[in-house]
């Protein structure tokens, strides 16, 4: 079973009735459209960015500061092309999305030196939690520089992919600082801004800003998690910054977004009554989800880092480590696989520096959910006898 | 009016039942698909090629040899990264499709060099035809080579974009013969195979070579052409060659095909007598179509170059330059727009050697067609008119 995708398979049905029947695909779709989005598309990601992600006034959002493009890791290229010469580098905190690192590197050639999100202050209580920490970005900052690779851009994933984490409004403003301070940019991903089911509220960017970002922080966005839609391409970046948007319709030609995408989207952005239902009934099925997860992990005893959104929770194997080192987990994460059948994500490949957090997937049909658990519950017992036996 | 975008507005309606209505449509497509391509989207591309575009016999070609993409742009650019490092070049013969020398460009870094396509013994005679001239092919790898920028490829538009040529299986012989005495790659861009309206049959490489086309040889093509789905955003490349292929689905990560898209196209393809009628029947439009304007084009008395593929012709506006030079051109260009609101594409574009020629796209609805060609008699005319009173 692979756990280690991150799709919310929870959700489909509520959209399949606007995802069969697109009452607007007509021949105008099978032409060119204009470069960085079709209108309906773009007024349709304002009019929901307005009322769900920046909570800003109605038409406040400027249609001609989003550029659209066939999902958000298409456009991350592009703003890595925009933004960096090859050899150059953006720091990413850490753990972190493993592919943000190919991603930059396969074609842009841009490096990314991660920055621990590790809460020391918890960490000498020996517990797990993430927070931004400026001195983790400065000694990030320095590294580009000691080692001739300047570095251009944070990439701040907010909310966070893999830890959930949500991050305060003080947190987004260090980072603000911190990168005001070099005069490097901001790409804020922030895929996952409708996925919350925790306590803590997502701030965008936007919002925190009042909506004046400048010229050095970018929002980029898409379709793939919060409206459960990683096949369809669709993907977004918003930014204020004119000579940006240029290069990216100079670069649009490279992932332009499928029209009859576009016009699907837009169906259902633009339908109002529908779109709000689709965001609050979502966010309450993952709120009930990670909720049984929680339950079925406990039931397991299976030890976990509590998450407060996207479709993932870490689970912490720390005790099957013969010693906390990557080297030690590799063969946990093996052995895990190999008892369980059950993928998930290791702690090494996401660059964190904690070893023994792995992430796993948990928006699957419940019948899947609890068979993936019972199975991991089995082989972390399994290992952990044999662990606790061996010591 | 534009009639300087390849668009094919002829035969949507023949399409327009399969698009308005994809019976596949499921939770599977909001999914991540195989990396390269949905198996019976590839399925669907081996069946036209094997019985419309290779000719070959049933379930010869290997669908482990496709890997599809958002549209031929960025499936190009994906090859261009392959094959090249920045600052190698690539030969393309001209006139030339005018894009290809931003899309390996601005991103991948590679130059373009032109090779004449001119038949210098036509010319002779005052006449314009093209054909492949090995020695212009010569002289562009030379220019690679003394300018330190290595030659790694040619790209063959065939059936040729912007001069509708469709080459002999000896000219073919011709570019493959030279690729491989200097060890460099062959890449046939045959993105328009199936709109061919002449007496010259369309041979592809695969077909020449009965389908034995090494490491060096290499197809890209797609549905925006001869389908007429340019806002579809779909195309493919077929190549035998392993590595490429691992290196392909290695970036495929920035240039995934929607799958929806793939779903409607699989729709198509494998739907044998559908597919069957469609070609036909859109090559028969496309012929008719052509002769239609040749009528017009002849009522109104402006000169062209005779096309047996595509969805344009060259205009031959010869006579309305003071000098035969591109600077010469341009203002003629800008005042047979100003005259007619009609764009075509200027000669200088397509980095052709003889000034004068512009492409004109005929695809578009009668109605619309007639008047376009008429306002382009007018201008033309009266700019002949003061071309000879000056003279």
């Amino acid at each position: 079973m692979l756990c280690s995708i991150a799709e919310n398979k929870l959700s489909y049905d509520l959209l399949q009735s606007k995802l069969e029947h697109d009452p607007n695909i007509n021949q105008a779709l099978a032409n060119y459209a204009m470069f960085g989005g079709m209108e309906p598309f773009k007024k349709g990601i304002a009019n929901m960015l307005e009322k769900y992600v920046f909570h800003c006034a109605a038409n406040t959002v400027n249609t001609q500061h989003l550029c659209v493009g066939a999902g958000t890791t298409a456009l991350l290229e592009g703003i890595f092309f925009a933004l960096c010469d090859q050899g150059d580098s953006v720091i990413i905190p850490s753990p972190m999305y493993p592919a943000f690192v190919t991603d930059a590197r396969v074609r842009a050639g841009v490096k990314v030196i991660p920055a621990s999100l590790t809460d020391t202050a918890a960490a000498a209580e020996g517990k797990v939690a993430f927070k931004i920490n400026v001195e983790e970005l400065e000694r990030a900052y320095q590294k580009g520089k000691d080692e001739g690779s300047p570095v251009k851009a944070v990439v701040l994933c907010s909310p966070n992919n893999p830890t959930g984490t949500v991050f305060s409004s003080d947190e987004l403003n260090e980072v603000i600082a911190f990168c005001r301070k070099h005069n490097i940019h901001l790409i804020s991903d922030e895929i996952y801004a409708l996925s919350i089911f925790g306590e803590k509220p997502f701030v965008s960017v936007y919002e925190l800003l009042d909506g004046k970002l400048g010229n050095d922080i970018h929002i980029v966005s898409g379709f793939s998690k919060d409206f459960c839609l990683n096949g369809y391409r669709a993907g977004y970046i918003y930014t204020q910054n004119a000579q940006l948007l240029r290069y990216l319709y100079k670069e649009y030609v490279f992932f332009q977004c499928s029209n009859p995408v576009q016009s699907v989207l837009a169906n259902i952005l633009n339908d109002d009554a529908f779109l709000g239902n689709f965001i609050q009934e979502n966010q309450k099925r993952l709120k009930s989800h990670y909720a049984l997860t929680l339950q079925l992990l406990k039931e397991q005893n299976i030890p976990y880092i509590d998450s407060d959104s996207g479709m993932y929770l870490l689970l912490d194997v720390r005790q099957l480590l013969k010693e906390q080192t990557f080297d030690a987990e590799l063969p946990v994460w093996c052995e895990l696989f190999k008892q369980s059948k059950v993928l998930v994500n290791s702690g090494k490949s996401t660059l964190g520096d904690v070893p023994g957090l792995f992430r796993f997937i948990f928006c699957h049909k419940e019948p899947q959910l609890r068979i993936a658990i019972q199975r991991l519950g089995k082989a972390y017992n399994n290992i952990l006898a044999t662990t606790s036996k061996s010591v």
